[in-house]
């Protein structure tokens, strides 16, 4: 196979991001979106009704970009339809859910590849295979920093789910990822800096969070919803052998020096300039999963397995008490 | 115009390269290519002859990517049948060429854009932009590093035409460009490094060049055909108001530390990597050129002069003396 | 006043090192010194017991260097005779003691300053002055990193009263000296990394601990006893602001590159080379506030906030439960 | 021998930081020094005339602080009086000059060390021992950069010497030292940038000159008496086996970032704190070769050459014409 039929649910912000990459990438072609509410997206054709995808003989493929309380029910439609599946995280807005969804992709012997995207990153799949490549290895602790430079809408932030399920939830995944081990303990902080637009959406401006691995490694993770920098995604990763980081990409690469001082560029603005590659390799990963019939690289269980911890440091949080795993 | 139809003449690895770019710009519809022995590219129509894409009534435009020595034949042959000309580096391998081809294209009224990609670089074009915005600027000294990881093959180095017209010539347009300045006064030094590669070549492994400009401006440019940790391409400038750099873009942004030291990833590795942006653009300034009946960024004049202080530069290096331009 | 008489308790490593420092220091005429165990320094006039240097009239003050449990002991018999006092940390082993310190030394009209040395750290106080410029300056966020290239020897580790008292309490001072605030709440987690040294010695490896300040700023420290790629301090300060960061200075700055990658050197590789200019102030501070009759920069009430945090993180460690303090 | 007993001929700007660094050497003690205006300095004698250090029966060492005029005369009235000499550059104004010194200490077997303090700084020396490291290393290219903040005033400006002998002898130098090699041939220019401070001095803002080693090396050398910016001290060394740079020790570590960019300290501000490492090592280095009976590590011999250097630099510069050494 060289190429796959593929249709997009939901064109709203990445959705028109995934449309836009895969009208680069051969070896998918996009037949069809649904939305209802976008009428028009280079010179696509879009319907007001899913189920016009679902039930298009010629799609192989379909990318569930709908809203997150969508996504669970989208997923078994096209899962029924025997559509091979990419959904944006999270899979789904509870564990039953996200376990039906599991059954039903194997039922109906379709991939479903979870849009984690960061596990596609250059740097940071670098970073695995270093840290991975050190004999005896056992990392002690991992930090990961990820900042957002600025909030987004009040309206967005009310349906977000909340900063552990709507941010953190990347985090979760990528310690995951490079641990290749599960938590088994979690203690959360988070705090709204005394603004308004966090109290009124029931969430936070920033989250520290602190967790222990089944192998006893430790990790901390930190993110904000409003740096005013810039984008900031930096992991440490600390073992006896040796040490690993990855920094921030910068905007560009030129520097200023006078009496005042050397200013150099902030970090990249923001995920789309950040994770350009990154969006482009999980897509020519979930066709190498469907064509060359693999497991895809991060799966259902990994969306279950993020959702969890999320679920857990908002209780941590709530509590303010350390909650096991 | 929304669209522009384009051929390409010779589809050597710069001409693949561009062909592969314009696959992803919607602005261009690649119709054909010329090339005396590819038969096939990406399901595209290769002519043997280049005659037929002149003749072709479609095309609007040309690439002319075929060896240097064919330069200024087909740019003429593109110009007297009309079509606008993007034309790789150097234009013709003489100056009364150049003022031929520079007369031809006025006179049938067509575009020619010469390929410095180097200045569709987002870094160095900001850096352009930061310089100029100095008040009462004037740098007084510009640093041009420029080295490449390891040299070509024996047999493309003999038809380069020599480090100073095939690697020094884009930092000479790039000297150019920063300064908005002419070159007054070269004196050039190149060593073979005592390896047989460059001697049997009649070439220099390496160049180290000092230039003045008519505002007083002094200048050195480095250049290297083997640096052996990747392609060094970096830029100072130094002004009383400011100085401004540009460094390198790294391969990766994996940082190592152990007993043994920190180690950080080399330069990307060549041009194709470092350069990718750039390409892009300038087939969309080329674009913008055509459609909006601007004069090209970077045109036959440019061509010329930097292809000068090549001829000078040799000439200095020859002589061992100081050449006024 | 131009030049104070001092003396020393206890020659070991951090007495040498204050001994050899005072011997550039015009303001300080070191007069004797005291230890068991050292019977000869620099010429200097040692005696086996301390009460020599506190029955001296001529001394003005000493510092006591003396090992940990003997500090209050020290101390006191210190400011009943008088003698201002430097005393390294921790002043004393439990709170009482230090609660009795405050009070002899209030009636004894003697100073006493914590040798929390970090805080005369140029970086450090450079980047408190910066912090504390922000008009309506919050952090939200304190990050501190803190790790020792290699273990103390064993015998050490066993004497050392634990990474809280004996590492993290540094970072403790600092954590308030940053943020002009107290914690209200802690919860610390700390591992032997499966290392008998550690468990022999009823320590941790590293420990990683997560605090709230009273105005609502979070905070993460991190310790280690064993990098391997040398000694490790690095602050972070996150405010809506601006953010801040203080990285390491590196042991030179001989950057080597070659086909195998970039080289750096790094952090300077133990306390007396990063912080031999902090321990130089700490000692002209000193000097100032008993001449100047000023309060000590860091005091006996720091000297037990530090102390209480320390105690707290164990008991946590212990209790895997959050702390109120 | 522990301690040879100096004097230090002239109190000016250099022989003030000489004395201030030798009251903390305890392998000097340091007996009087000799100033015509100056009347006193830290409690020393200041004798008016030199003679009285020269006839001191006690003095074993001198320090030549004068101004660079007298250097000559100073030295050979300290050789004759079997006094070793520690000159500042450069050691005489003429060649003559210098083999009539180099000749008088041989023949009174007093040692004799240059100023070239640069030498000694720890990063520079440690960048020589890796590129020595290199087997078969031949560098093919050095580039020093040696910039300083801001010009000295008119009246220092016009004894100075000029750009040539005043700043860039110690490049010229560090590029005998680092390579190991000698120049013979050699092109500058230099500038005064329109100001009336340099054209009155007749005297440049700045130069570039480029250099070649009898083994082929090519050699930048660049230096500005106004950076604006702090003291910009790097070196760059290239050869096939690897690479290295030495870049600038920066001012402090605090980094600061926020919506507008982020900022990091300019370079160490001027010579005095760059070089401070390197003033007391090269002391040091003196008493070790008097007291070793070991050649000074920067002789006479180093100080002829490089103000040939700096000779055939004003000629080429005055001739725009390649000056073969």
């Amino acid at each position: 196979v060289e190429q796959l039929n593929v249709g997009i649910v939901g064109l709203g912000r990445i959705g028109q991001l995934h449309a836009t990459n895969i009208s680069h990438i051969r070896q998918f072609n996009l037949i069809a979106c649904s939305d209802p509410f976008v009428t028009e997206f280079n010179h696509l054709k879009i319907h007001k009704e899913c189920e016009a995808l679902f039930n298009d003989d010629r799609i192989d493929a379909v990318l569930i970009c709908s809203p997150s309380s969508l996504h669970s029910q989208h997923v078994l439609m096209a899962a029924s339809n025997k559509k091979h599946i990419f959904c944006e995280k999270p899979i789904a807005l509870n564990e039953p859910d996200i376990i039906e969804i599991m059954s039903v992709c194997e039922k109906n012997k379709v991939k479903l590849q979870v849009g984690f995207n960061r596990r596609f990153d250059k740097h940071f799949s670098l970073l695995k295979e270093k840290v991975n490549d050190c004999d005896d290895y056992l990392p002690h602790l991992i930090k990961i920093t990820s900042r957002d430079p600025y909030p987004p809408n009040a309206e967005y932030l009310k349906q977000s789910g909340g900063i552990f399920f709507d941010m953190m939830i990347h985090d979760f995944d990528m310690l995951r990822f490079l641990s290749n081990d599960e938590v088994v303990e979690i203690y959360a902080k988070a705090w709204d800096q005394g603004e308004d637009l966090y109290e009124s959406a029931n969430d936070y401006a920033m989250a520290l969070v602190q967790l222990k691995l089944k192998n006893g490694t430790l990790a901390v993770i930190e993110n904000s919803r409003q740096s005013n920098y810039g984008y900031d995604q930096r992991i440490e990763v600390f073992s006896n052998q040796a040490s690993f980081n990855v920094g921030n990409e910068p905007a560009h690469l030129v520097t200023t020096i006078d009496k005042n001082g050397m200013r150099k560029a902030n970090p990249k603005e923001f995920f789309l300039a950040r994770y350009d590659y990154a969006f482009k390799q999980q897509l020519l990963a979930f066709f190498d999963a469907i064509v060359n019939e693999k497991a895809p690289q991060v799966g259902a269980f990994d969306g279950l397995q993020a959702f969890k911890l999320a679920k857990n440091a908002l209780q941590s949080v709530q509590s303010n008490k350390v909650i096991a795993c």
